[in-house]
């Protein structure tokens, strides 16, 4: 079992990263369920496997248990399921003091975070994320959101929980294409912060692939390492936390105009080999560092181009971005492998041809 | 002019209290609006009076300006009427660095505050309140949100404003009932923190029925500043902030249980009266002083008693109220006039005592 605690502005909470449930119920008390309403949200794909298990560690210390099973996958990640966990929670008399525990993917993960935040103005919930994506990234840091009208993520706030519970295990029963999108995000933090992890994940590829346990959680320890002490630096992303959004913002603008089809951290790949070939074309990688970042994204099953787009097509999309500030696009370089710098001067010119790059 | 500063965690803003809307450009740049992208949202009662002055102001400082209109009133504050103002926002490109402005009272406060609130994860937003309630109250302090199945402002979170800018003319064309409205906020203002603000506000009844301008700024003035003190002691509501809900307990209860036809300064001024009763019969004040305290809000054309509802209802309804924690009802008590407490330890018959009181 590994530890590591988030300091941030607005909460201090721990993320728990185990092979299994079994101290899950002790770090529930420690942050204070006890006696307390808690309502679990999980999709109809992930309640199949691990509902049971939370419930019944659950059942014998809570004033009053409730669970509700909403619908799975992105395309459900909007204000109308906010409204049916609104609804459960008016009907569990739920309050200020109460717990939603998310219990399952980023999707989930950031529906039930928002909907906590804007329950009576905020009440408390917990993250237990059980996909690879949720656990290196989307359940660390406390953005929580839903799409609208095609814009992801543009509804939301800035909530954290009150722990993260990451059990490594459930990863045995997540589809191979959703680990590849985890790594997505994972490949982007070694890239961005730390080129040894870089060359470990290189490295390690096989035994990643292969599901081993031991790398796997130790990959995942760093990764959370890395968001967690960027999170902690910069909660609401004045500054810092902005290159966690390396691959982002070509990455979304795909992400969109693919309506969603694609996978997030299929869109991130696709991404961020153009921010780095756009550090490329700025002297700030090399060549060889170009190939080797594509074939670390390739050895993950993880796509590098995409067709079927028109570059003025994604270039005019990337303004829709949250990151856009009065329609400066700020864009994240890489400097080297494991360092980066936001940008706002890069010239249309040298974006488009960045984004040719993947078509 | 006079001007408060806000202190809070999350943000330090001002009000400025005037007559007229002449500094209101200088207050806008100090802030920083200058050219940024800017919304000004109102509705269909105050556009008539003060849009084109506020749209003429801003016009020749933003890089982008434009306006909605939306339906008055509280039947819609909702997450309807706030998925049309996220519509306008993508419309016009708005982003983190944007700024909406809520020209109205306190039902456009409230929606444009939660709006921005929730927009890519919070942008700017400015109150420019027109009603009385609203700039006593509600413009103040930032807590934001919308109703929810006939549940008052039970969807929401806190989100400071960049500026309050109170323009008292406003008021002349404010329907009398409204401004009745408004002074079951500041009687409440004077009961919970200030006895001689409570003295001047019931020996001036007659002017401020008659809206004299001088009193009228002197009374928003003292109550903004009572108002500002409390938020920026606790702006999460953790403790004392809690004292504003002094008459809301059961003032909320009654306006949900009348479907929130009446005002909710009468409302508040019935539940004042009950929570008075309740002081007095705890011996925290004498019969004279809750005399005074009925006579005062009689003198505003405030209701001091409903009938058609049933003890039990209004008990029942109370535990749906935001500011009860885990099933405890939290009720504030004044003791004496001008000083309150937070009890959690009220028994039921004491409180349908109270109830019984005021039907």
């Amino acid at each position: 079992m590994k530890l590591i605690k988030v300091n941030t502005t607005s909460n201090d909470y721990n993320i728990v990263i185990s092979s299994n449930f079994e101290s899950l119920q002790q770090n529930l008390i420690d942050v204070g369920v006890e006696n307390k309403k808690v309502c679990v949200i999980t999709d109809d794909n992930v309640s199949k496997y691990y509902l049971d298990n939370v419930i019944n560690i659950l059942s014998d210390i809570t004033s009053k248990l409730s669970y509700k099973v909403i619908p799975h996958g992105e395309i459900n990640k909007n204000l109308g399921t906010i409204n049916t966990i609104y609804q459960k929670m008016i009907e569990e008399k739920m309050d200020r003091d109460s717990y939603l525990i998310a219990l399952g993917g980023g999707v989930t993960g950031d529906m039930v975070g928002f909907a906590s935040a804007t329950f009576m103005r905020g009440n408390n919930f917990i993250q237990i994320p059980t996909t690879l994506l949720s656990q290196v990234d989307s359940s660390i840091g406390g953005k929580t959101g839903v799409d609208f009208e095609g814009y992801k993520n543009i509804i939301g706030s800035f909530h954290q929980p009150e722990l993260v519970y990451i059990n490594t295990s459930t990863l045995s029963t997540l589809p191979k294409k959703e680990v590849s999108a985890g790594m997505g995000e994972i490949i982007k933090h070694g890239l961005i912060a730390d080129k040894d992890y870089f060359d470990f994940i290189k490295t390690n590829s096989t035994l990643i692939n292969q599901l081993d346990s031991d790398v796997l959680e130790d990959l995942i320890y760093r990764s959370c390492v890395i968001k967690s002490d960027i999170v902690s630096q910069d909660e609401k992303e004045k500054g810092i936390r902005a290159t966690l959004n390396f691959g982002h913002t070509i990455g979304h603008a795909v992400e969109r105009l693919f309506d969603f089809k694609l996978l997030h951290g299929e869109c991130v790949a696709i991404g961020m080999v153009s921010a780095a070939y756009l550090s490329f074309l700025l002297n700030q990688i090399d060549n060889k560092q170009l190939e080797d970042i594509k074939k670390c994204i390739r050895s993950f099953d993880l796509p590098t181009e995409i067709n079927t787009l028109e570059p003025e097509t994604i270039y005019n999309e990337l303004f829709h971005d949250k990151k856009t500030k009065n329609d400066i696009l700020n864009i994240i370089l890489l400097k080297g492998i494991g360092t980066c710098e936001i940008r706002n001067d890069i010239e249309k010119e040298r974006i488009i041809e960045a984004i040719k790059y993947i078509l």
